[in-house]
């Protein structure tokens, strides 16, 4: 599944284009599985778009089945060493 | 596990006293268990908390095991129903 169409990346677009790209994946794309993913401050972000498309779009029939957070390091413009918080977020459609 | 000394509700205080309080739970508290919970915009800021604490204190001894989110609706002064977020993180020591 980790295929790019399969993935979202949440970030600073209209929020309803991430509800849309989101919902369409499985309706239209028929998709049976979608990771939703960001960093940083987007994570809150994407808790909302995946609740307002699974909860009042898809109607509870997509579900988040599985949520990972992790953490990734590197270099900024002045050299210094800067953490970042990323999650991800696996939705699948109910049995 | 969901007596009030092992819940830690994420809100605007300086970062490294919500960091500290997970750390402690397990250190001085030798607590095996821990919930983290926030709503809204203080989700990502758990993350990074949760984060900080179990890879850069507690040295990867704790794990978040369980991660959840969900919505609640309710009415703002306004009357307006209003949609916000949660999510809870459930911290556990390694065996």
């Amino acid at each position: 599944m980790e295929n790019n169409d399969n993935v979202i990346y949440i970030g600073d677009k209209p929020f309803m284009n991430y509800v849309t790209a989101v919902v369409m994946q499985f309706t239209s794309k028929n998709a049976e599985e979608l990771l939703v993913r960001a960093r940083g401050k987007y994570i809150s972000r994407a808790v909302d778009i995946v609740e307002v498309a699974t909860k009042r779009f898809l109607d509870g029939k997509v579900k988040p089945v599985d949520i990972r957070i992790d953490s990734e390091e590197f270099e900024n413009k002045e050299g210094k060493r800067v953490r970042v918080s990323t999650m991800e977020i696996v939705l699948r459609k109910a049995e």
